[in-house]
C-alpha cells in the first residue's frame, strides 16, 4: 500500500498495515514527519512545539499510543491565578470560572448548557448530517447561532474567543452544525477549552512530533521524505472489487500500490490531480472545507516571572489580538516560556504586519497581561501555519455552511482504491491528534477489510 | 505577457494587450477556447450552448464586444404563458409576475424591496466589504437573511428557487453579503431573473462560445490549446517595481513573460503551485470560494409542442428538481428545444443517479410542466459542469460567510507580476460574461499601468 502524508494519520495507518504484514510505503512532502506537529528552536539546545502540542483526558487513542511508544507526558503549568479580560473588565481567578458579573455568568451558563446539549446529541450519532436539526444548523453560521443563544454582548464575546481558540476561525466562518459536531465530538465545550481536566492538560516530553518520529522509526525506510505528491492515478475499469492499483507520483517520486491512503487535510487533497477525476461530491467537499488560520508564538524569558507574581501564565482577552496565552515552560529548564496564539482575524491582521511590528504587538499584549518584564524576552519564535505550503493553515479544516449536509458522506467514503484519512474525518476529537489517530486506524481497517 | 486560461476574461485581456503592441501568449488547458462557454451537439448539424448562454440589457461590455466582433443576437422566446409552481399551486401567467395569492405577492414585494435596496447600496460602493453592514451581512448565510426578511413559507421558497437559478447553490451555502453584492452588481433581482428586459433576454447566434472563437481568431497562434498549467514561478528578489518575469509551466508547456494574467476561477487558481507561495490572504481566499454546481440539459423534440399549447416554454417550480426551464429553440430550425437546469442540491442528487435514471427524472419534470409529449424527445444532451476538470462547477464561484470581509481585497490585488482576472473579480455582473469582459479589461489596464 501507499500512504500520502506522514502526519499522525498517515503514520498510524501505515504502521497498522505493516503490523498486519501488508507492505506499505509512506510518501511525505516535507523533510520531516509529523505534519501539523513540529518542533522549533526557541533556545539552541531545547526543542519546543510550534504546532499541535496538547493531549487531554478522553483522548483514549492518542493516550494509548503514547503509552505504547513509551513517550512521557507532563502537565501544563496551572498553579497561580489565571487572567481574563472580558467586556473591558480584568479579573484574576483560579479553577474553571472567571469571577465575571452574575449577569454574564448566568448568560454563559445557559448558552453553554444549550450548546453542550445539542453538541452531545449530534455526537451521539455517527454522522452529524443525520441529526434531526442538521439542515437548520448547517444553514446558519455559528455566529448566527451564538447571536440567538447568548443574550449579552459579553457572553457573545466569550463565544468568539472560544471559537478563535478552538477553530482558529471566526464564528462567522463556520457552519453551526460543524461547530456543534466538533464540540460534541470532543466531549463538550469544557472538555475542549479547559487546561486541567481538558484538551490542554498535558504536553509530551520532547514535543508531540516525537509521536510521529517514533512511528516513523518503526516504519524505517518505508517512510520517504521530501517527496511532494502531485498526481494520483488508478484504473476504474477493473471495478471496485478488483482494482488494478494506484500510482502516486510527484517530481522524482513514483509509487505503485494496490490501494492508497490520502492522509491530507481536505484542501490539500483537493489540490492533487486525480485520474480519473474524483466523484464531484468529493471535489465539491474539498472546495468547501478551508483551513483555520493561526500564528503560534513562543516567547522565552530568563525566568517565569509571572509565576513569581502569582500568575499561572494562562490569560485570555476578548480585545487583545493574542487572545489566548499559556505558560509553556520546558521541564527541567529554569527559563520561562509563554506561548500565545493569533487566531482568525487576528492572524489576518498580524500576517500583514512587518515582522518587527508583529513582535511589538505580541510583546504589548504579554506586557498588558503580565507586566513590563514581558517586553524583554530572551528569544522569540513564531510560526504562521497558513504560510506552510504543506498545511495551508491550522489547527484544522472546518465546514462552511451547507457543506456537511450536502457533502458530508464524501469526507470518509473511499473512492475505488483511495481511502481518506486525516483528523478532519474523525468521529471523536476531529482537529486533534486523537482524531488523526482514529482516522489512520479507520483507513487501515478499510483496506484490511477490502483485502478480505 | 502570458495569460493563463482562454475563457472570455483571458482572451479579452490578451486582445487588449496585443492591441497595445504588447506581445502576449494565452495558455489554455482545454482543446478549445471559451471556458464556461461551450457548444455541444444536440443535433448532428447544429451547435447549441451547453454553458453560459445569455446576455441582457445593462451588460454594456459584452454587448459592445458582440457588436465589435460582428456577432448577432436573437431574443429568447417568451411568447405564450409562463408556468410557475410555488407552494403546491400551479399558475400560468404572462409578463413578469405569476398570479400568486395576494398574501404571497405582498410578502415577495416587501422582501424584494428590502433586498434590492440593500443590494444597490452595496453595489454603489466599489468594494462590498466596505459597506456599513458588511460585517453583519457577511456573518450570516443568505438563508438566514431570507428567513428573517421573507415572512411566508412560499416567499422563502421563491428565494430558494431564485438562489438556485442565480448561483446554482443553496441559500445556506452563500454569505448574505456575497448574495447581495452579486445581485446589486447585476442591477437588482429583476435584472437578473427576468427574460425579456433581464439577463436571460438574448442569445448569441452560433452560441456564446463564438465570442471566444472570434477573439481567439484575432489572436491567432498566440493562443496555445491543450496545455494545462500547473506551476507559476517568479523571482520576488527584484522587487515589485522591476520584476524579473514569471514562468508559467505544465506538462509540455513553458512560457516566460514579464507579467502574467491568471484568468481562472479562484478554486482553480488556488490549485496551481506558486513559487514563491502566494500571500496567505490570497491562498485563504481561494480555499473559501467554491464553485456552484449545475447540470444543464438540452432536450430536443420534433416540434416546439408547448408553443402550440400556448406555453412560452418558461417554467419554474419550487419542488421539481429541474426548477428552471426555458424554450431554447434554434433560429431557423423547426425543431423544438427546451433547456433546463438541475442546480445546487438538485444537482447533487442528480449526479448520484445512473444516466438513465437522471434522464427519466428530467423527462418527468418536463412532462409535468408541458404534458406527456415531453417524454418522447428526439435528442437529449446533458452537461455536468462540476465534473469538468478545468471548471469544477458553474455558473461561478461564491463567497462563503466571512470570506469577503476577511479576504475580499485579495480577489483583485496583484501579487508581484501576477494579475487576477475571471468573472468573480468583476465589479459589475460578476458571474456573467459581462463580468468576465470587465475583469479581462481591468487586468490588461493593470499591466499597461505597471509598464508605465
Amino acid at each position: 500500500m501507499v500512504v500520502v502524508g506522514a502526519g499522525i494519520a498517515g503514520l498510524v495507518a501505515a504502521r497498522r498495515l505493516t503490523q498486519r504484514g501488508i507492505d506499505t510505503v509512506v510518501v511525505e512532502a516535507r523533510d520531516g514527519v509529523g505534519g501539523r506537529l513540529q518542533n522549533g528552536e526557541l533556545f539552541d539546545d531545547v526543542p519546543i512545539d510550534v504546532g499541535g502540542q496538547w493531549v487531554g483526558p478522553g483522548q483514549h487513542r492518542v493516550l494509548a499510543l503514547l503509552s505504547e511508544l513509551g513517550l512521557q507526558t507532563f502537565p501544563t503549568h496551572v498553579a497561580g491565578r489565571h487572567l481574563a479580560e472580558i467586556g473591558g473588565k480584568r479579573v484574576t481567578y483560579t479553577g474553571r470560572i472567571p469571577r465575571l458579573s452574575p449577569r454574564i455568568l448566568a448568560d454563559l451558563g445557559q448558552a453553554q448548557w444549550r450548546l453542550d446539549r445539542t453538541a452531545r446529541r449530534i455526537a451521539e450519532r455517527t454522522d452529524p448530517w443525520r441529526d434531526r436539526e442538521a439542515q437548520h444548523l448547517d444553514g446558519q453560521t455559528f455566529a448566527s447561532w451564538v447571536q440567538r443563544t447568548a443574550r449579552t454582548a459579553d457572553g457573545r464575546a466569550f463565544f468568539r474567543l472560544a471559537t478563535q481558540a478552538l477553530f482558529s476561525a471566526e464564528p462567522e466562518d463556520l457552519s453551526a452544525l460543524w461547530a456543534l459536531h466538533y464540540i460534541g465530538a470532543g466531549g463538550g465545550l469544557d472538555s475542549l477549552i479547559e487546561t486541567d481536566g481538558g484538551a490542554q492538560q498535558d504536553r509530551v516530553v520532547g514535543g508531540t512530533v516525537r509521536i510521529a518520529e517514533e512511528l516513523a522509526a518503526q516504519l524505517g525506510p518505508r517512510v520517504v521524505l521530501g517527496s511532494p505528491v502531485t498526481d494520483i492515478a488508478w484504473d476504474p475499469a477493473a471495478g471496485p472489487a478488483e482494482p488494478t492499483g494506484v500510482t502516486v507520483s510527484g517530481p522524482g517520486t513514483r509509487v505503485h500500490a494496490e490501494r492508497a491512503v490520502i492522509a491530507l487535510a481536505p484542501t490539500l487533497a483537493g489540490r492533487l490531480r486525480y485520474s480519473p477525476l474524483l466523484p464531484t461530491d468529493r471535489d465539491q467537499l474539498t472546495q468547501r472545507m478551508p483551513m483555520g488560520r493561526v500564528i503560534k508564538i513562543n516567547v522565552a524569558y530568563s525566568e517565569p516571572f509571572w509565576r513569581t507574581a502569582g500568575f499561572s501564565g494562562q490569560a485570555n482577552s476578548d480585545t487583545r489580538p493574542m487572545g489566548t496565552v499559556f505558560d509553556n515552560c520546558l521541564p527541567g529548564d529554569d527559563r520561562g516560556v509563554l506561548v500565545g496564539f493569533l487566531e482568525g482575524r487576528h492572524a489576518d491582521a498580524a500576517a500583514r504586519m512587518e515582522p518587527e511590528q508583529r513582535r511589538r504587538a505580541v510583546l504589548d499584549d504579554l506586557a498588558g497581561y503580565f507586566g513590563e518584564q514581558a517586553r524583554a524576552p530572551l528569544a522569540y519564535l513564531e510560526k504562521d501555519w497558513a504560510a506552510e505550503e504543506f498545511s495551508r493553515g491550522c489547527y484544522g479544516a472546518f465546514g462552511t455552511p451547507g457543506t456537511l449536509t450536502r457533502f458530508g458522506p464524501a469526507l470518509r467514503a473511499a473512492v475505488g482504491p483511495l481511502h481518506w484519512a486525516g483528523t478532519e474525518t474523525a468521529r471523536r476529537f476531529p482537529g486533534y491528534i486523537d482524531g488523526a489517530v482514529e482516522s489512520g486506524e479507520r483507513a487501515a481497517e478499510e483496506i484490511t477489510a477490502a483485502l478480505g
